[in-house]
This record gives C-alpha cells, structure tokens and sequence, in this order.
C-alpha cells in the first residue's frame, strides 16, 4: 500500500450535509460531530461556507480552533468577500483548506451567470490566486462538472492547476451521471490534462438517480484520490456518497489496491451520532448502518447463516461496530433458526418437538410481524404440557 | 424502441421485501398492494413464498385471483414439495410463474448443501422440469452467482435453459459485486452460454455495499432485460434494487435505449402506501421519494433553480408524482430565495427592503431549523414599522 494508493477521504457532513431542511446544528454540536470525524480518521473536514452567515463562520472558526491534525476546509464562491471570509474562519486552522470555485457547464454559465465560457475561466483561475494569497491548499470545485463538456473541463482543470490548485474537484451536481460515464470523465481528465499529477483528483457525486456511491468508486479506478461524502449520505435533495458506504468497498474490494484512513469499527457509533444531533432518521435498509443491514429473516437466509455466516454476510458486524448479526423470527424462518434461538434461551429441543413446535409457531408468526422470546417461552410451555 | 430493449420491471416488494423485520403484511394488504403494483406498470410480481407458511400460501392464492395481467410468480427452493405448493398457490393465475433454483457458489455449494458442483447441477436442472410440470414461465435463480465461479455458472444457465428455463435470475445475493464486475459476469453469459437467446438475464441485486442500483444497470447494458427490485429499496439485510431509481435512470439515460411499463408519476404515492402499509421509514435523502429528494435550501442551488430549476434538478418533480420542489429557508438561504418565498407570501419587496432583511433574516435562521411562512410574516411587520 503506496502513499498513492490513499483516498483520501473529505467529509462534508457539516456542510453538504448540514445544509440541508430540518440538519441545522450550533455551534458547540458541530464541533462535538468534528471531533468525532477526526477520531474516525477522516482526512479533511468541510466545517462549513463561511460567508453564509454569522452563525456558520462562527463554527468554521471553532471546529478550526478544536480538531488538531484534521485538514479543515471552509466553502466560497468565486468571489473575493466569500475567500477572504473562508480565509478569516480558518485562521486558527493547524491545516487550512480553502474550497472555491465555479459553475462550468453551459446551463450553468448561460442560466446561473448569464456568462461565456471564456470569461468562467478567467474568474477560475482569478479564484484560486485569490484564495492563493491566504493558504497553499486550494481546492477548486467545476461546479456540475457531470454536465460539463469534456474538453472545456480539462482545459479549466489544467488552468486552475496552474494557479495553484491543490485538489479539482469535478462534482456532478446533479446526480446526472452513470457510473461508466462519470469513471470515463475522470479517465478523460488524466489522460488530457498536463500538469494533472501535480493535483488530486476529488469526487463530489450526489445521489438523485442512487447513484451517488458507485459513481465515486468509478472515479477513484478512472484516477481520482479523494471521495467527498457524508455520514449517512445526508446532502442537498438526495444527499452525496455514504462515507460508510466507500470506505466499507474500500475494505472489502481490497484487490482495487486503495486504503483509507477511516477506522471502520467507529461507522455505526458516528452514524448514530449524526442521526440523532441532526434529527435524521436512517432507514432499517440503509447499508452498513441501517438497524436492518446485519438482521436476517427468511428461512433459506437464516439456515445459511447459520452453517457459515459467510453465505449472506460479505462484512462481520463487529469489523462495523454493530454488536452482532440478528435472527429475527418471522412466518419465513425455517426450523433451523428456531431452534437456534430455543437454544439461546437454554432449550435444547430434539429434532422432533422442534418439528412439532414449528407448526405452532408458524401460526403465532402468521399473526405477527416478529415472535420475541416471550411468544417462544409460551410455545415452550405448551410443549412441556403435552410431554 | 422495439421490444428487444424493453426491460421487464420484476417487483419483489412482496416477497423480499415483505420478509424484512417488521415488515409482515396480512393478506388484505398484500392484495391492495399487488393491485396497486399492477397499476404502476410492473411486469411482473413475486407474490411470495408459498411453502413458508399458510399465511403466505393464502396470499399469493389471493393476489392471483385479484390481478388482472400482470405475471404473477411464486418463490420455491430446489424441492419437490416447494413446487408443487408454489404451483397450488398460483392455480388460479393468469399468468402464473414459479421462481425456484439453488446455491451455485462453491460457498453455498459446501457450507449450506454439503454437495459437490455436479450433483448441484443436476439438482438444478430437476427442479426446472419438476416446475415445467405445472407452468409455462419459469424462471431458475443461481443462488450467490455474484460469488459463483463464471464457467460453471454458465453451465448451470446453459442447462437449466435447455430443461426449459424461462428467465435465469443471476443474484448478487450478498450485495457483493462492484457494478463492472457484476456487468462482466452478465456480458460472461451473454458470450458464453450458446442457448442464451431462449431465455431472458435477470439482475436480483442487493444493497449491501450501496450499489444494488449500480449493478443492476451494469447488469442491463451488458444483456439482461429484467431487473428484480422493491419499493423504497426493502429486502434483506440493506435491501434490494430500489424500483424508483432503476425506472428514471432508463428514463433520463434514453440514449441507453431502454424503457419500461412503469408510469412514473405513480412512484411517490407508491412509496408512501409501502411506506406506510409496512410502517417502513423512508429517510428524507432517499432518491427519487424521500422527502427532501426536491428540497433546495442552499442559497447558490437555490439562486440557480430559481434562474432555471434545471441547473440543480434532472427530474421535474411532477414527473414522478410530487407536487413541486420546495425552496426551504435556512441560515444557507441567499437574498433571492428570501425575495422568492415574501413573493409568494403577497409581498413585494425592493432589493434594498430586502437586504435590509436578509441581515434580520440570518438572525433568525442562525437559531433555527427552517425558517417558516409566520416567522417571515413578523419580519415583514418589522420593515412596515421601520417604514
């Protein structure tokens, strides 16, 4: 595992993510989630756009003041006000990330700036040396990259690289593109832009069409080194890439030759964490830290699993932080699995009264949505009864 | 578009999704479901798992009875008795189809079967003609394909094909694959099993790393032409293939060429009568039907939208059965979203009236959530006293 292999993980929970209806945090909550995405082991935090409001520079400032090796990046628009003011929050920043950039594809240089192509590229380049003058490390954002055309993103790309960029990042803004299309934007990128190993390439993927996830990872095998992404794939309408969700492939697809940073074991403490400060639910079926992701239901499942959890389980949930995998007993459990859990509770019943048990036990599940000890403690005296 | 690019919609809400913790449903709704199912233009519904138990018999005999064309199919595993239940079931079908198949993995093969390869296959090929019996249609899941060995699935395939296969179903039971690698195994069989032609590739995909959707298309455009998938993305474990995302990826990537039977603007009320029915949350950034999937609240997206709602959306929310996006007011909200939501309050403001509230505005949003309709209300009042 070479340095270049890294991917560096962004995290923009606090930005991408904490923007969004009903996730506003103070200050003193955002940089308790800061601490704990440093402990997790990301590379960069995004605290915040500073400009925004008082209340939002305020918590870029503290969060830069609180974690202590973590990257901390604050977001601007191409605008001077907006940098100096990113600039001026991250004062204090042992690792000061300022994060500009500008709209690239036609709809939004016709719609959003009522500009051309040519002028986009002057306040590109413009934004960076501004930027240039308060830290080294400057990432430019080629706002709706995915829509943008391929041949006027690179020659952005090379421009901003020469101003100073440290990191491109080419977002699709709209969670437009597919997987093989985003992976060939980037491939296009490293293959027709010069100065491009003087640079990281960043993925900023959204998930409109749930697509967000596998477009980064198509990126980081086109060329790219760093996902941006969020806990719980919170963000703007259908949020950004799952951070749980990338480092987990990451992990698990350990041919592909990258590695993170991230302590996986801290995934489902964090996820709660964010869940519960910024009152978002995740749903039972999310992956990796949905309450459902290690539960195991129907029969043909619970058997497998138990002769060997690996026949529907590619990830242990300890290697998570989830306590262990869960048999939940419905009407499509199988014998196995009832007597499996006859035997948590100390019965040690033979072939034959699990047999008998069964049908009972059926007719109770018809009923219910999940037969809990309780129901399986008064199956168990019925059969005491009958012996 | 000729038939040959349809792509055969297989809902499996009611049976792997259905199986989920707490998500049991009595046969009254099950049979509301399946006719609401029908209406969304599926193509097919899996009913259930009619040996599992009688409850679940007694569902899919009422679904069959109750829909009018769309196929209605049966799960059974590689035995005897499964089949012929599942074939009593759906005895009153128009249209009746039995899934059945086996582990094919050497993973299953050993841990779960304690079996060899060619004992597998032969299992495999027996219980498509013990199912030929009763139906026309039907179709073999290769249990864990996603983890089965490419030449010795294509044996399987070839052989159950030539006993009458219908449709081969190519699970990533695990949720395993990255989208090319599971589009390589599809394209494996595409070239690789000469009768192929006789029957239609199917894409059962799991979420377990997030990418169950990615997979599916990758599935798609490397040959098969049926993708099996759930409401909301329920099922096991992270769940299965959300049917919303798959349906308007085809519909906004037409130059791929596909289409399906699915009415889009039915895919929100679906959702919310799953979500409901099965007292199953959706999280706001769910895709295409979570609350927030049309919500703006960042002041750059929400200038931009206001400019040309294309610039930050790909799917008019109308087009898929949502009344109209919402521009939601946070401490990230600029001057034109504020200028927009006094316009649709009756007020109308001059730009320096409302830089005069704005400054009032971040105030009051620096301490909240959102901003409401009442509390823009007493700051207009406050501009009319200063006035």
């Amino acid at each position: 595992m070479t340095a270049q292999n890294k991917i560096h993980i962004f995290d923009t929970t606090l930005r991408d993510g904490e923007q969004v209806p009903g996730c506003k945090l103070n200050t003193a909550e955002k940089v308790e989630i800061a601490l704990q995405l440093e402990a997790l082991g990301v590379d960069i935090i995004e605290a915040g756009f500073p400009i925004s409001s008082p209340g939002d520079f305020q918590s870029v400032r503290e969060i830069a003041l609180a974690v202590k090796e973590v990257t901390v990046c604050g977001l601007s628009r191409a605008v001077q006000k907006d940098i100096e003011t990113a600039a001026e929050a991250l004062r204090h920043a042992r690792r000061p990330r300022i994060h500009t950039g500008i709209g690239t594809s036609d709809l939004h240089i016709r719609a959003k700036f009522n500009s051309t192509r040519e002028e986009i590229l002057e306040r590109a380049v413009q934004c960076v040396r501004w930027a240039k003058n308060f830290v080294d490390d400057v990432e430019f954002y080629a706002e709706d990259a995915g829509r943008t055309d391929d041949e006027y993103l690179a020659r952005v790309v090379e421009a901003v690289i020469r101003a100073g960029a440290t990191v491109v990042n080419i977002p699709d803004t709209t969670g437009y593109c597919l997987p093989h299309q985003y992976g060939e934007k980037i491939a296009f990128l490293v293959n027709n832009v010069p100065n491009i190993d003087r640079a990281l390439i960043s993925c900023h993927c959204h998930n409109d069409l749930g697509l967000a996830t596998a477009n980064a990872i198509a990126g980081i095998i086109a060329g790219a080194r760093q996902i941006e992404c969020t806990v719980n794939g919170l963000g703007e309408r259908a949020g950004n890439t799952s951070l749980e969700e990338v480092v987990m492939i990451i992990r698990q697809h350990a041919h592909l030759g990258f590695f993170t940073g991230v302590e996986p074991r801290q995934l489902n403490p964090i996820s709660r964490i964010v869940s519960d400060t910024m009152r978002m639910p995740v749903q039972p079926n999310k992956a990796i830290v949905g309450s459902n992701a290690f539960s195991h239901s129907s029969g043909i499942h619970q058997d497998g699993f138990l002769k060997n959890a690996q026949t529907y389980e590619i990830i242990a949930p300890e290697e998570v932080g989830v306590d262990s995998s869960k048999i939940v007993l419905t009407a499509r459990s199988g014998r196995s699995a009832l007597a499996y859990r006859f035997r948590k509770l100390g019965y040690d019943f033979t072939r034959d009264e699990v047999d008998v048990l069964y049908q009972k036990f059926l007719q109770v599940a018809d009923q219910k949505k999940e037969v809990q000890d309780t129901d399986l403690q008064e199956l168990a005296q019925v059969l005491v009864a009958i012996g």
